[in-house]
């Protein structure tokens, strides 16, 4: 039987093989949006076996082992190591079709050099030496950047880290660039009930007393200034759906000392209001200071409560969302427009239903000041981040945009081996436009096109967060 | 030129072939979502001629007619037999492209051995014959179930059916397990005209008085408990979205009253109020006997009303419908699971956008009670059961969930032919991971994938529904 | 290097070539929906350079330019038309995988016998020379027309237009028919700051006082006599979604009454019955003279405020936009269709994830008046008129409709050359089908099939519109 994993995998004509091996292959990566831990890459962080740097964090293979009847004991759970990866190797045949089948396999293959083993519960006991022998030998958070081809890698961050994490490593001599996004989600969850907790943190990292909607904007910005200090150059949002509602300023701050104060309940149009309009302060502190802005839209979090109460979030509870929200995005562009200050900004859709819609409205708010300036954001998330959706995604906006100006993949990685998303992306982005090379509908002129993989790959992402 | 329907129909490559013909071909086949009619079964049917099997309760067959301008004289109106055969087979030609050209073909191939004549006006005369011949000689409801190789078939029947009809079936010996489904939609329109009507027959038959909203769960827990003891285990839900409000008690027990006693209108919210509070009562119901809940969401249903006034409902006059219910199915579903009472359940979407979004919410809510518990629906549905449809769902089930346990089709037959949509969803599904083999994106292990292909052909099926 | 755009350009098998070249390449075409310039046609138009014919009136291009950075004055302002042309050409190789790449080579090559040069900055130069030797040659609005095998096309057209320009070029004795469609838009957006004014320009070429509803239905019902007495058989309403909303007449009546007389303010729900009630209004004249209604459902228009006010309306601002309308579309024709009014309409999505929806919603409603009497609309718009596009529109409209019964493709062009995309149209539609043939989708029977590809590239929208 031919190896599952070989050279050439994804890749299925000659053109499509020229342009990955002779075009992408190669080139570094620049990974804009990642759930490394900076703390692990700091400390150079080891693994004693496979299940702890698989297990860690990565709530998509517990959401896999979970549909497939695996209890909870096994997965977030404190079940031995060697148990849980029994049941992981256990749900592998059964996930034949699945991203995860590709993923794990080019993990073990990439890094463990492992590609003559499909894993599943007769084979785990043989990869779980195998790789435990790697991993006791020179296999470290900062190798696997390394190996990885790394050159910069963006981890998600709250106003108030101190950093110190990322300074270490940079300040290490580390060759791979470790770098915060500033994300501020908590700062705008007005509605949550540890707001004030919150905002107790970010006066206490600030110094500063945060009794207003105005203070509250002075606090974020002294951070966004510190993240900037340090290297940041991309901020992240998470959104439900695009808020949009026009209020008076003085609307805004009664909200937010109602909030502070507690006396008394607010309702829901103004919880929007006032999430409208920070989403917009933000915004514009990111345009002023030449910043990539990436916005998450529309996930549904934590909607099982049940293990939301047992195991908290970011567990693998969270699914696509779904609202309409085409007006109120053209509205958040065009108040920004308006004001000046639309800067860089990539668009995450969450529901794959709105590839089409997401990149139409970002086509009528483009401008001359950054070609590709606005972004239809790659295919990310369990739910999109396998071969039909990269491919959904490069058509929509191969149709609606600029494809020549598109800055490609981001990992979105929860454990480190999860940086070959990067190899995943670059060859299902070398064989679709091989095989449409072969069929015609791109010209037959491998330099053309293989100039084209290489933006996409990399040098796109490289001009446009000039990190 | 080639037959049409030739053995390897929609097979494309020797992996496609091997699959279909050496693992899924000679499996039997569980239909657990039908129309059938039981009591066609207990009488073991003849047809007269080919229109009256295909023509008595087929509105797919309807609407393709009228879609091609036939009258609906010829349709579900009195013309004689042969002349709405003729208009069928006059509107063939203009179906190339569509499912109907396949599922027509593949009939008059497996169950008439007429396999090399294209059906047109011009040759029904002689197709009208050749099925004639067979009809009058061995073709009967029973033999066409024995010659599917079914093993159960499970119908759609209202609480308030008699189950006679099955009874007489299985007592007769016959090998095929005819079952109903627990259907109970009418119990829930609280807004129709004959909702008192309704209520009447379901105390005819408990024997119940229903007074109120518990005696109205008394007498459907009655039915359940009785149909349970006919051999059914599973459900069918209707809903034009998927309901949820959260109500007191009391709230819906005064809707309830006030549906009953018609003195006052009920208002829109107390109505979903009701809908949402018995489909959780339902829901828990199925789950205690563990049965499979089936819900099938989303359909609009009798748009066009002068034509409803003319021929009623199921006639094929409903469309797909739209509403963002991505929400109140978490919530639904949240609210089972923190109860203890979600038990294996099937969703079907009625529109295709919602695949992605509704297989990732499931995800949300898996348990280690039985493994593939909360499945995607198979492509259903004149408006999904296509090769693309099955393309997308398998698609979007596979990307999400865990393909291994997923438990296949079900022919939502209306006349008996339409089994062999069972065979059509096997050769869509083995040319598919054939392709992929061939592709590379699955390992080219014939045992492995063809395992793969028995399982959602038909042993999944059989475990999960354990009829 | 093989030519990108050579005889076989889209045809990847030897069907799907004969299929083109045998049946559908050389058929006349019917343009049933463009934005030609009547104008340029009574005057038969002669172009300076490629950069006027081409940059005119094309939102398409403007959008493409903008996405790669180019500043307005190179798009729809002032620049010289030599450097329009060169930002245009430089934008080009960044374009690859997108439509316009292709529709840019395709006509290059069918127009001006370009075929051999990829479009770039460095090619501009040449193109520009020999473009331009041909367009001082014999290149004209009309000869454009002939060279296209146009025999009808209809543009876009407000009922207070005098059509003086349509007269001229059909009272010259050109053979190419060239027919107003009835767009009435400015008619419904009651709730415009310029209502009154159009209103006034109604009044002036009528003769007639518009001081009523009725006033307003009287003086549309006279242009749209007018229209067809000039020969127009074919609506248009561009409308943001399905309007449905019941209302007394008197109702209506006071909503107009209150907009012309200004002296209050019109509420959204007033607003939506109006738009409502008079979409049914010319609904039923359209029915009564039997003219194609074409429905544009969903377009979000001039987003970017600040553009609007620099540039103006339909400059490339519009993007698809979203809203829940299965249920208002059933019912507008549920209204249509049980007062005997609902005429042949083609209705047009705008965003793609409403295809099947609509598809299966127009199946509810078909009739025995015309077959196929309501179609899916083709691909259409920047937004899907590609590869893509077209396949899902056909795959679509396969599944739930009468594929032999499709009229295929308007041009939707808003320049001259834009005629070419029926060649794309076709080419696309032959290749689908030639390559179901090789595949065994489709019996192998070319001339049946041939047949199919006659039909929807010109047959069934001449026996449609009968024009």
């Amino acid at each position: 039987m031919k190896k599952f994993i070989d050279a050439d995998f994804l890749l299925e004509n000659e053109y499509s093989r020229e342009l990955y091996h002779n075009y992408a292959k190669d080139l570094p990566l620049i990974d804009f949006h990642c759930h490394l831990n900076p703390q692990q890459l700091a400390e150079d962080q080891k693994w004693d076996n496979i299940a702890q740097l698989w297990f860690g964090a990565d709530s998509y293979k517990w959401r896999v082992m979970r549909g497939n009847g695996v209890d909870e004991y096994y997965c977030t759970g404190d079940a031995p190591d060697r148990e849980k990866f029994q049941k992981f190797a256990e749900t592998m045949p059964e996930l034949l079709r699945s991203p995860m089948y590709h993923l794990t396999h080019m993990e073990l293959s990439r890094f463990f050099g492992i590609d003559n083993v499909l894993l599943s519960g007769d084979t785990a006991e043989e990869v779980w030496k195998r790789t435990g022998e790697m991993l006791s030998d020179d296999m470290s958070a900062r190798n696997i950047l390394l190996k990885s081809k790394a050159e910069v890698v963006c981890t998600n961050d709250d106003p108030t880290s101190s950093l110190e994490f990322h300074n270490k490593v940079n300040e290490s001599g580390f060759p791979v660039k470790v770098l915060p996004s500033f994300r501020p989600d908590a700062a705008f969850n007005i509605e949550s009930e540890n707001y004030t907790d919150y905002l107790e943190q970010l006066e206490r990292i600030t110094g500063l007393e945060i009794r207003s909607y105005d203070d509250l904007l002075n606090a974020l910005k002294r951070r966004h200034d510190y993240f900037h200090s340090v290297g940041c150059r991309v901020s992240n949002y998470e959104i439900d759906t695009v808020w949009f509602k026009n209020a008076f300023y003085y609307e805004v701050e009664d909200t937010f000392k109602k909030a502070i104060s507690s006396s008394e309940q607010i309702a829901a149009d103004e919880v929007l209001a006032f999430k409208s309009a920070i989403l917009l302060e933000c915004a514009a502190m990111d345009h002023d200071k030449g910043w990539v802005r990436q916005l998450h839209i529309g996930a549904m979090r934590n909607t099982n409560k049940k293990m939301y109460k047992k195991v908290g979030a970011d567990k693998g509870f969270d699914a696509i969302g779904e609202s309409n929200y085409a007006l109120s995005l053209s509205r958040h562009l065009n108040k920004l427009n308006t004001a000046g200050k639309l800067g860089k900004t990539i668009f995450y859709n969450s529901n794959p239903k709105d590839n089409a819609m997401m990149a139409s409205i970002l086509g009528d708010f483009q401008g001359s000041d950054f070609a590709g300036k606005l972004q239809l954001g790659g295919a990310w998330w369990g739910v999109m981040d396998n071969i039909d959706g990269i491919k959904r995604q490069l058509d929509s906006m191969s149709s609606m945009a600029v494809p020549g100006r598109f800055v490609g993949c981001a990992s979105d990685a929860r454990s480190f081996l999860s940086l070959s998303r990067h190899e995943y992306f670059r060859r299902a982005l070398c064989n679709i436009l091989g095989t449409e090379m072969k069929r015609g509908l791109l010209p037959a002129d491998i330099n053309l096109i293989g100039n084209l993989a290489k933006k996409i790959s990399y040098e796109n992402a490289k001009n446009y967060f000039a990190m």
